[in-house]
């Protein structure tokens, strides 16, 4: 059985990116470089979850996560990350609209599904051998992912902030009983991880 | 100055209740009594954050938190706290409809407000000397309290579930700068205050 997890920045409120994202506010409009103040003022700090973000042996994220654009593919857009993403595994990415593999330096390959989150997850159970899949957000991807039951374990990274408005974890998520596996607090963050108990 | 405190139990999509709150369920259906386990199952592991909650000189709340009824009073009903009730201070209590002050035991007394907040606000400041003032919930009067900048410091109990709908904190409160002045992790909550930042 592949084991699957799941991180994502939240402010107070819930929110993993506030409204009108767009290529200049990848995250939306309000604040929302706050959210992730936590990974680049004090990494040390918080090396442990860091690190755990990306140890995963495949990931799934949405389109919205890869890319500002919407519509048909600018092929020229290659992810936020520079040549060297830091999954060094493959990633599928869930997207309406066709694309070719994209191979980065370092192991990543963008994979980009049209299929919907159960061909993706089939996909990264394939390709990680029942393996370690993270569900990388954003905050509508996790939310298909969790009305679908297939996250294990979610990792929240709680800011202080609100944003009042954006893209909301848990939204239209049925309730969950969930377990606290680990919480542990840092300077400007809060991390909760709990395990979604069926 | 008053110093003003809001201790709100939620849970992880930060619910405070769920739909439905009536006498049998005065927190709403949904499994909310698992929202406050952490009290009645480990009150030792949880004694600091406990003590804090009560501990302040007058105390604000919503009819809701007072009471199961709506509209007209019933005069039986005291609460529901018994003889004795935790707060041993004033408690100002919101509501359309006007009531004498109710004695109780220990040094309980409660008010019954018609002017709203600032009204509650003015009394509670008045009759605590400019000391420490809780908003006890539930959640649409601390989110009226944080909507007028209110509140200095803001305790959120995260509880290990989620409902998916009832009362929820922060909602229609516009954003809110925080800082992060404390978290702990117990068992089965975690604990985080916030001051407010104006």
């Amino acid at each position: 059985m592949a084991y699957v997890t799941c991180d994502v920045g939240i402010s107070a409120d819930g929110y993993a990116a506030g409204p009108h994202q767009r290529l200049d506010h990848p995250l939306g409009e309000g604040g929302t470089e706050r959210l992730h103040r936590w990974m680049f003022e004090t990494p040390d700090e918080n090396r442990a979850e860091l690190d755990a973000i990306t140890a995963a042996d495949a990931f799934i994220m949405g389109r919205n996560m890869f890319s500002p654009g919407r519509g048909e593919w600018d092929l020229q857009w290659q992810g936020w990350w520079g040549d060297d993403p830091p999954y060094h595994q493959p990633v599928y990415v869930l997207t309406h609209y066709p694309r070719a593999d994209l191979v980065m330096a370092g192991g990543t390959t963008f994979s980009f599904v049209t299929g919907g989150i159960q061909e993706a997850f089939d996909r990264a159970r394939e390709s990680s051998g029942d393996g370690r899949i993270s569900v990388a957000g954003g905050a509508a991807t996790i939310n298909q992912f969790l009305t679908a039951g297939l996250i294990d374990e979610l990792r929240l990274h709680i800011a202080p902030l609100t944003l009042g408005a954006g893209e909301r974890v848990f939204d239209g998520v049925p309730a969950l009983r969930l377990e606290q596996m680990s919480s542990r607090s840092a300077s400007l963050v809060t991390h909760v991880t709990y395990r979604v108990l069926r």
